[in-house]
């Protein structure tokens, strides 16, 4: 933590504000300062004692020696031209990093945008909670949790270092990856169940009014946590989809055949194939630990 | 519970020994025992005090004035073979009931099985864990969970009293549901998302095989709470799947529409409605208590 002196996280939600109140916890003796397009956000962060300082046009900017974008994948391009425009007359040099939970095509936009200007670095913490918003800011969020460093070829060595060192820091495992590698498996464990999720609820819904009867009235405590990550986000949800798209579509498709599977099973009686199936879901789910 | 002297539980799972384990909780003074194919399992209902004793065979059937079926319910004909083959000297009235996940049809099996030897009374406790066996019994399972009752115009009003009363001394609230109407509701709420858990978990198992990667490696507590669901009993799930088929297979349905909603609105770029999706979805689930 001690690579820098003034860092700016861009968006103070949940993880943007995870990331600075468990800065502070952390012994981070520097400033931490947030831009968020909604000023009661700023406030908040600052009464919590997570930020000592924030505006919503981007101000702080101008003195950080480490910018945080924390915002959806959807707004990348826009806060990049904040950022450029904010420091167009910094003579210091600064690293630019993220939190997004899209990198591939994302990285070499923040790289091509920032070229000339600031070292970026991309990464993706994997934790979080369904819930949004600064106050739902979780202390050791990131401890014992994986973060993913996706560099390319373009990466600078050390500003690669000093995130490296910040997120060992903060108690997370840090891994490095290709930015499309990682595109990939996230679809897989991450953005394919978010979407899942979602359109149970969805299916529910139009479940209920086929019957003519609130169904989420006889859900369950199973229905309540298989259906927990549907509270996440939207504005974030949409944003990963259309940044990580063909991935998210390639899984898509391989759950329908899977679900195609187990109906065609159902439908043949087939009673020791979909025994089977269901014994080696739960010896792989078992196996998670 | 002083409705009955002598239960016995055919079948000691989770579900039959949560059942055991909350009447004796409950101040039930009578005796309980169970039937099980498992020796071991009857070995450690007795030395858990869960029941006071049982046999393979079915021998402690012959003087129970309640017989509670709790096992798969693929497996109701051979049981109700079973009650039937020990209770044929029986001169003392009693009931049966039971706490199968389906029950339509089959509570007319049983009511047919079962006409001039016992009342029948069908019954669905939504309630459970995703683990299985008497060792993982709960206590206080059933309090503040829904008991559904489903009667037919064959059922006999003293023993639904009872069977009632029963549950609700156990601090379930009690529900009466035709039958019918019971599968179609559960096979949305319930059925539909065990299968979904399962399919994702086999799809995850398969995008692995096809990058060459342990994606189970990568997923975090999001997906582990969405797919806990997964790790339940498979041969019971492969029983519901088949008792339940065309309720089940139209939920399908009704899932995969939801999915090729989504699919298109991503294919599309439609920012707007994905979010509206999600956004909705979110209220929905946000409202489950």
């Amino acid at each position: 933590m001690n690579n820098f002196n003034d860092i700016s996280i861009v968006g103070l939600g949940l993880i943007g504000g995870s990331f600075a109140l468990n800065l502070k916890r952390g012994g981070f003796k520097g400033k931490i300062s947030a831009v968020d397009l909604n000023p009661s956000t700023i406030d908040k962060g600052i009464s919590l004692g997570i930020i000592d300082n924030g505006d919503t046009s981007g101000e702080v900017l101008k003195s950080s020696d480490l910018i945080v974008i924390a915002t959806p994948v959807g707004t990348y391009k826009s806060v990049l031209e904040t950022i450029k425009k904010k420091t167009c007359n910094k003579k210091e040099k600064f690293i630019v990093t993220d939190l997004g939970s899209v990198k591939g095509n994302l990285v070499y936009l923040c790289e091509k945008e920032l070229y000339g200007i600031a070292k970026f670095v991309g990464g993706h913490p994997i934790a979080g909670t369904e819930k949004s918003g600064v106050e739902n800011s979780v202390p050791d969020l990131f401890k014992g949790a994986k973060f993913i460093i996706t560099p390319t070829e373009n990466t600078d060595k050390t500003a690669k270092r000093k995130i490296k060192q910040l997120w060992k820091q903060l108690g997370s495992e840090v891994i490095e990856m290709n930015p499309f590698y990682h595109d990939k498996i996230f679809a897989s464990v991450s953005h394919l169940p978010h979407i899942v999720a979602y359109s149970i609820v969805d299916t529910i819904d139009i479940l209920s009014a086929n019957l003519g009867e609130n169904l989420f009235g006889f859900t369950g405590g199973g229905f309540k946590d298989f259906t927990r990550i549907a509270m996440s986000d939207p504005v974030m949800w949409r944003d990963i989809c259309f940044e990580n798209k063909e991935n998210i579509l390639e899984t898509i498709k391989v759950f329908k055949e899977t679900l195609s599977t187990i109906e065609n099973l159902i439908e043949k009686n087939d009673r020791e194939n979909l025994r089977n199936f269901f014994e080696i879901a739960r010896t792989k789910r078992n196996r998670i630990k």
